[in-house]
């Protein structure tokens, strides 16, 4: 399990690399401040991009699956840092529910279930799953093709708590990312701690925001430590009325694409950096990989055939799409034994607790790498991402992955900023009450 | 590096071990509420002795050496707990001064010091070492066995702020243990954190001060999840006026001895115990495992032969001792490989980061396994103390580790009560001042 990694660029790479392992202190007591004014999430991931010249995260998912790809040698850091969430949140609490997505087949996504439930219960914690499966009637016994087991099992509202037979939890974990709405379960409970808040569900969070708020949160970081924030920053642009069946709104997205495309020109003739320029476009609501397009000029947003149209108008749940996100691509310089490799970074509380590659062998290095049906090879990180040596150079793996927790705890942090912004007024006055 | 375990006991141990892992959930979130209202110390280890029947600590170390002995699969562990306590204890530093004993001879000390140093510096704090020695009067590298190196620096004091040439630290971390008073350098700091506080070194601690928080807290947690306090407290006696060279105060000494046996035997009989009872006399202030002697009956202590008085009498930095602490004796029934071994359990803030056991081939198991001219061997736990595996049984390493992880956790939360209520008068005014 050890990532040959290569990279076809060095220098600009190695740089960036070496920035980050030179301010190590000015980032780790800029990180430290950071904290005191934001409430880390529960937990999340981020997919990186590294170009070389470029080290940007492209999507901070704050109900991450994929626990069950990190390395089990990290498996005590994951414990560590659930203890010290939960210290936080819920210091008294000692029941947990959790709310996974709805995927009973999938097996990759039951596993993650698993191992996170394991994780929690290596904190001390009493962990039950409840399913919003309206099929799940009676406690269901899944038995995983790796051997573990996991209980599905019915939930129970009771008044204003949410809980399974006979478990009145303190608090109730989403790994569910509530795409399709709040379920009316989940409505107005009282004095139960909903993790992630609801209001931070892909029914009304927007990636235009979550870039919005990474956008300052890298600038005030790169500010700190010198660097120009283009380096970790994927530019963006936004398109809010959009319906892709009826064809109106391609012109807005048609000029946003042309601006943006000019923006990253400008910045690659900056730094004499000869590749092609890209944008992605993607349903601002969108998550799974789902409505997401790569492009090279405006005029191929104008005009879109009925496949194309289809593949944007509609994403998870089988919402519409009428927001979207233009957003920088970033080349993805790295591969492992030939193929294109996509870190993903893994947090919770603050901590970087592993990452994993996502390898594709038969797509390119500008392509999504986080497709429906895509099924690409995860890789575990084999280093933690808290060990730079400076003892190596700045592209042995300790170091490079040092580099990726550091960019992955700045989309972290804008996270924790977005959620604090986007909260409903009525959600503020209820923990108020809450005291 | 795997130890093979094997216990004399099965019965009473298992059942003991049973119970902590029956009842995590309830631990940990005793665990968890008691660090709400105590500042964990910044680091710790304990020794602790396992008879099967009993599961105790028998020394709480503030001022842990052997930090070279643990697990290097665990360092990403002691570096998240490391940036733990520096977020609690100070956000904003980002320069510390770390001040190691005076021992530039010991070679496994100065390991232990270049893995704290290592692991301090992977937090991202910039670390310079500070010399009490008086013949360090200029930086000063030190080439280690293990090919790691160290550099010593001579203090600078500038009015009210300690630190070495052109570094001015935000806090000061001590890894002497002060036995031989507070330097003068050390005295009157302003605006810098000492971790450790001063008065919790050995020149006013006391071991029967922390026996006595270890009692109080020891039977709420056995109050908590029901079970007699006994089978994780050694119980103890205290003689404050006593002169090993002048024969005074064997009296006193021999009449505690006297009763605390009788304690002890009445305890064996309640749980069928046939072993011989034994108490540890100790000094109270000693430490290094200098002035500890091993009674059975309280006739030994009196008329002691001039080897065992000067044994006795004086300790580290030549203090002469006049309190002793008479301990329960606690028999270790654990052995690798044929040998009598203790484990000792290290800790950074309130995490368990890893351990390790001292091995002695020549030793009996009730003898103190940590004597001067003790050459134990290492052998570092093969997992950490934060994964129970409940599929196993109560003896397999990772649940036995959990349940020294339990008791060594309870044995710094002790240590942690002890700081708090031994803190001078001034320094708590000086702390309101700092605000």
């Amino acid at each position: 399990m050890v990532p040959h990694l290569t990279t076809a660029l060095t220098g600009p790479l190695l740089e960036l690399e070496k920035t980050f392992l030179d301010k190590a202190t000015e980032i780790e007591q800029w990180m430290r401040v950071q904290w005191q004014d934001h409430l880390p999430p529960f937990y999340g991931s981020t997919d990186l991009r590294n170009s070389g010249f470029k080290l940007a995260p492209v999507d901070l998912n704050l109900f991450p699956g994929g626990f069950n790809n990190l390395n089990d040698a990290f498996l005590p850091l994951c414990v560590q840092a659930a203890q010290s969430a939960i210290e936080r949140l819920c210091p008294d609490a000692s029941r947990l529910l959790l709310i996974p997505e709805n995927h009973t087949r999938n097996q990759f996504y039951l596993q993650n279930v698993a191992k996170l439930v394991s994780i929690l219960r290596l904190t001390g914690l009493k962990v039950r799953i409840g399913s919003l499966l309206p099929d799940i009637v009676e406690p269901t016994t899944l038995e995983l093709a790796n051997g573990s087991t996991l209980t599905l099992e019915p939930l129970v509202r009771e008044g204003g708590r949410l809980g399974v037979a006979g478990f009145d939890p303190c608090a109730v974990l989403l790994n569910n990312d509530l795409s399709g709405g709040v379920p009316a379960v989940l409505q107005g409970l009282e004095d139960q701690w909903v993790i992630p808040p609801v209001h931070a569900g892909w029914h009304s969070r927007r990636k235009s925001k979550h870039a919005e708020c990474y956008d300052r949160v890298a600038r005030e970081f790169a500010a700190a430590i010198g660097i120009d924030p283009w380096r970790i920053n994927p530019e963006f642009g936004v398109c809010g009325q959009i319906n892709f069946q009826e064809r109106t709104g391609e012109e807005c997205l048609a000029a946003q694409v042309d601006a943006l495309l000019g923006r990253i020109r400008e910045k690659y003739r900056e730094y004499e950096v000869t590749d092609e320029p890209f944008v992605v476009v993607k349903a601002d609501a969108g998550t799974y990989g789902m409505g997401v397009m790569t492009v090279k000029d405006a005029s191929e947003v104008v005009g879109l055939n009925r496949r194309q149209r289809n593949k944007m108008a509609v994403v998870k749940e089988g919402l519409e799409v009428h927001e979207v996100i233009i957003q920088e691509g970033v080349h993805t310089f790295e591969t492992v034994d030939g193929a294109v490799a996509e870190p993903v970074v893994y947090m919770m509380d603050h901590y970087v607790v592993g990452g994993f590659y996502r390898v594709h062998t038969e797509r390119g290095r500008d392509e999504n790498l986080n497709a429906p049906g895509m099924h690409f090879k995860p890789l575990a990180f084999e280093t933690c991402c808290t060990l730079p040596d400076v003892a190596q150079g700045p592209d042995a793996p300790p170091n490079r992955f040092y580099a990726y927790g550091v960019v992955a705890r700045l989309a972290l942090l804008a996270a924790s900023v977005e959620i604090e912004e986007t909260e409903p007024a009525a959600d503020v006055a209820e923990l108020a009450a809450l005291g």
